[in-house]
């Protein structure tokens, strides 16, 4: 259970409404900005390790949200780095002292923010920890390091803060909202806040600090072991995992039902990476279904009721594994096995080759939602949300990682890009949890969920979703942030 | 790796060639059951726990087998187990001391033969280690219980002899082909297997006496570890979750392809299970292919080309999973899990439902084996094979678990009742394996291999298989079986 209560030296909080009591929250903005050196106090020089999609994110806002005080912002990377000219053109360099090898960074800095990659992080962390300067601050953004460290008898270095800040979305979307808000004040990535370790008391200014910095519209605060959960869990079930299994389950049965593939395509994949995606980030889950014919509704709530049962099963079977360790050692299997022989890349599918013409065909029609897609991918977030209700994670944990995250920042990705990109080309962890998990969605829905949606509605199941707690939150949530499209460029 | 050669004070060995050697095997029979008593000196008593499918199998093979000895068989059960009536009118009973509450007839037995399921087996082995006479016999049939003593930090008690006798085939067929075997000398089912603790040197003997006993035409020796390995990855790949992944892609892809259903369903499931089978069992794999058409032949190359790579990463990630543990540990989260909530079935999926009206036809017509289906079917097997090869299985261990026990015992099965029975109806063990990982093997076939078989044949991969050296170890193996058919009721 994570404590709903905490103070700040620093900034103003403010309380969010969630069902069953309240969450404390900060609500973020440029005109923060100015709090920033209190909140960093003690704080000279960041350290970010690693220049993926996050690490160029978070040191490039970091690096603007503190321009003109006295903190720098560098940039440490392995030896050989194919990243190093990337880092340069954005302008840290070793000439300035803003880019360098990642231990030398890590033992420079009064702040250390290990964004590399999880199998790297697995491997290297010792020697990382061994550089760090006495009460130097370590920063993660995945519960991941906490996950491995536990199956393996390890800790995390004693005498140093150990804070988590994670933004819910991808780095893209972090960095590319954090320069939108530029105009409109509070555009960015909402992240989630957690103090592991706070030797000194300084640790939840730090990172309140380091959020603020990242852009973040409002900031919520968990434990780095519900939100390492929620997050592997998440990757896995409505993130990507369960929409790559129900995209290519959907496509599969609309062509059998006798479309052509544009039209399979569109009442699949297109269906729920836009319209419905697009609803639920405007207006909320429940709008889905209200927008619908009547006819269309009842399809929506046979298919909802079809597939909710083999849904929580799933996810409680990778909550399980994920809360578990056996899902973390199957990754680090994966990795040795996969240092000799590649993963093999899944765009090559028949359906992803429809997407080009799908894609020529945007914008030239209003494509409407697909009930029965529609019914499925509800049903299949819900199970989501309720089964981290059940394991008590807190609520905007869980709208973040099951909704907001979904709807304002994978799905537009996906749309631009599609599903098989997102899975070939998101990170190592994700990417075979999707592998796993996908499948067992796929394969769940396809003998089981789908032919029982031939029966009638489940009128109490869709009581519950009508009256469940999580619209409350997830409005909260929403107001909380300003109205921006997430432009894919 | 497992030692080649080994001694019986009791039985004549023969060698079998194997690829890169020979192998010591012991050819069983009826004329060898009066070395019985010598081979279970020392052992007036044997209990069997368990009255499922291989309990009852074995109890009535060994009772009928030592009839005429003073060697008693004994049934032990749990307290109120649904089993008794039935052990009851096999003719175990109360009365003459022959049926018992399973503590009570461990605590009197010599030979203690632990055919529980896995999950009770992993609750309550350390109660029946703790009632054992000194020195009693601790026999298994399969090595689920030495995983989990690993995971678990737990071992066998010391000073007893941990023998395992393995039957590679269904309960059910251990016994029918036993009771074949009075008319034809040697029918049954081949078993491996395996000495795990030796403390007075009887071990090897009592175990080949209790193989032979079942009526095992033949037996070869294995370890309990390796034993372990290939059966739990064995049911999860060509045994059960493959197959099942398998003919669930084809079927769709034949539907998708304009066929309808019944044609679909016979040119992926019943033939897998009808005539694919068949061939393998009587003139091997090779022959698949060589009874095709030269057009045929190259639709069956492509689809093999296409089908083996992801076949063998899916293999060698089963494979390693199992062997670090963490597959065990999935089973057992899900019994956990599933105590509150029962697996559903997928006995309702549309395949099955056709399965009726293709029964009906059987025996109208001789049907042709599917040159896609075949090439897929037997690149999986060749898959799992390679991996078994690789990672040191003996060969009679590789060509039993990966040829052998599917299309002689388990694909006729299926042939009867159909493959959602039999996933929804094995064992527990091997029911989650396959709903977890026969979705992968559709997933990639779908996504990755079948797309991939547009392309030409691979001829270096085609060579490999029609060198491999597994043809000849399956020939050495089929010459030691007389050719019964298995027949189901």
């Amino acid at each position: 259970m994570t404590s709903t209560t905490h103070t700040s030296r620093v900034f103003s909080l403010e309380t969010m409404d969630v069902p069953g009591g309240t969450e404390t929250i900060l609500r973020g903005g440029r005109h923060l900005f100015p709090l920033l050196p209190q909140a960093f106090a003690g704080v000279r020089r960041i350290g970010v390790l690693g220049w993926g999609p996050q690490g160029r994110a978070q040191a490039l806002n970091l690096r603007d949200s503190l321009a003109g005080t006295d903190i720098t912002v560098a940039v440490g990377l392995r030896p050989g780095s194919a990243s190093a000219a990337d880092a340069r053109i954005h302008g840290f360099t070793e000439e300035d002292g803003t880019l360098g090898d990642w231990l030398a960074v890590a033992a420079d800095s009064d702040l250390v923010i290990l964004l590399i990659a999880d199998a790297a992080l697995a491997a290297h962390h010792t020697e990382i920890f061994a550089v760090l300067k006495p009460g130097a601050a370590i920063g993660l953004s995945h519960g991941f390091l906490l996950g491995h460290l536990r199956e393996t008898g390890g800790d995390f270095p004693p005498g140093h803060p150990v804070i988590a800040v994670c933004p819910k979305g991808m780095g893209d979307s972090v960095r590319r909202l954090y320069r939108q808000g530029a105009e409109v004040n509070g555009a960015g990535i909402n992240s989630s806040y957690a103090v592991h370790a706070d030797p000194d008391g300084r640790a939840a200014d730090l990172a309140l600090g380091w959020s603020v910095a990242l852009g973040s519209p409002y900031t919520f605060r968990t434990t780095l072991d519900s939100e390492y959960r929620s997050d592997i869990v998440g990757e896995r079930a409505i993130l990507l995992g369960a929409v790559h299994g129900i995209v290519e389950t959907l496509f599969t049965r609309y062509r059998l039902a006798g479309d052509d593939e544009v039209t399979a395509y569109e009442r699949s994949c297109e269906n729920v990476t836009g319209p419905i995606a697009r609803t639920i980030s405007r207006s909320g889950l429940r709008a889905v279904r209200e927008g619908l014919t009547p006819s269309a509704r009842d399809v929506f709530d046979r298919a909802y009721t079809a597939t909710y049962g083999p849904a929580r099963e799933i996810v409680a079977e990778i909550y399980d594994e994920v809360a578990d360790g056996t899902e973390l050692r199957s990754v680090i299997l994966a990795e040795r096995r996969l240092g000799a022989r590649p993963m093999s890349e899944i765009g090559g599918s028949p359906m992803w080759s429809v997407a080009e013409r799908v894609r020529a065909r945007r914008g030239t029609r209003q494509l409407p939602v697909d009930p029965f897609t529609a019914g499925v991918f509800v049903a299949t977030m819900t199970a989501q949300i309720d089964e981290f209700a059940d394991r008590g994670h807190p609520w905007s944990e869980i709208v973040n990682e099951s909704v907001i995250e979904a709807v304002d920042s994978l799905l537009p990705y996906m749309h631009a890009r599609d599903v098989a990109h997102m899975v070939d080309n998101c990170s190592r962890t994700a990417r075979l949890g999707a592998r796993r998990w996908g499948p067992r969605f796929q394969a769940a829905y396809e003998q089981i969920a789908y032919p029982a949606a031939e029966h009638p509605a489940d009128k109490a199941l869709l009581d519950a979703f009508d009256t469940h707690p999580a619209h409350e939150a997830l409005a909260a949530a929403a107001k909380l942030r300003p109205p921006v499209d997430i432009s894919v460029a």
